[in-house]
């Protein structure tokens, strides 16, 4: 599976579990969520934008991706929703390794660049790095209507979070 | 961090948190234990007795980890233990890419032959394919005494659980 398959796998409707180990307090938390990733044209405004925003030729970009969900939280009642965004920046002289631009949920407004891997054992590593923290998420297709994701979130504080989702595909949009 | 560096870090005790996600049914189970992991010589009676029993000439071994540990699961009262052993056949020639013979929680009296692979990103896949069942586990440090591991298990009639442990080391043994 070459990059672009990769990531046009993940349109859909997915149900997502998700557990999060805070490996500083020992806590562990699940959730649950409704995700719906729409794979979007290079063309689209949201996506100019944020090649603007990190002064990147949009002529680089290779589609986008854009989540949203809805869910809950152990021991929260609030229902919680969101929305990101992820452009991959392909080179297609080495199409498994590249960099891409996001926007992540709860940092409205920040626009991020990271680098991505889609390694020969087919699971997709996302490497982002910034100031006040760092983020690796490994993702990997069991089958192609159920995928798992692990994410560590460290801050530079000190060591954060990991969680681990297991997403199975409900539908098409 | 080459293969022998990589098992020799996991020497010691570690309090592990698992979450277990039933992809048939849905269900999470969140799990405690206390690991210890020791790392056995080449002649230890219990890794010749391995390699009698997968009819390996035990020369080719590169000493033996053996995994006892005890724990609860959420939901049930009663503490788990149990015991396991790992042992790769270390191809000098390539050392990153394996065999391993191993003996399975809950498969008592049975030993299995897996394939090891430590990838150039340093995680650790063992794969164990039976005709009842296959086992794919994914092990990383994030520092030496902290290691997340991923394990999916698929049973032939179409059961998969797949689980995710973060692992602190409480100290060496």
């Amino acid at each position: 599976m070459d990059i672009k398959e990769f990531l046009e796998l993940s349109a859909g409707k997915w149900f997502s579990q998700r557990t999060i180990h805070n490996l500083s307090s020992g806590q562990l938390l699940a959730g649950k969520s409704n995700l719906t990733i729409d794979i979007l044209p290079e063309n689209e405004p949201s996506i100019i934008q944020l090649c603007e925003h990190q002064h990147v030729d949009s002529g680089q970009v290779w589609k986008g991706l854009k989540f949203s969900w809805e869910g809950t939280v152990e021991n929260d009642s609030k229902q919680q929703t969101g929305q990101a965004m992820l452009v991959p920046l392909i080179d297609e002289n080495s199409p498994q390794e590249g960099q891409f631009l996001q926007t992540r949920p709860g940092s409205q407004n920040q626009t991020f660049k990271g680098r991505y891997l889609l390694g020969e054992d087919e699971v997709l590593v996302l490497i982002t790095e910034t100031d006040s923290f760092s983020v690796e998420e490994r993702l990997w297709y069991l089958m192609p209507n159920l995928r798992l994701r692990t994410t560590v979130f460290k801050q530079k504080n000190g060591l954060t979070q990991a969680s681990f989702c297991s997403e199975i595909r409900m539908g098409v949009k």
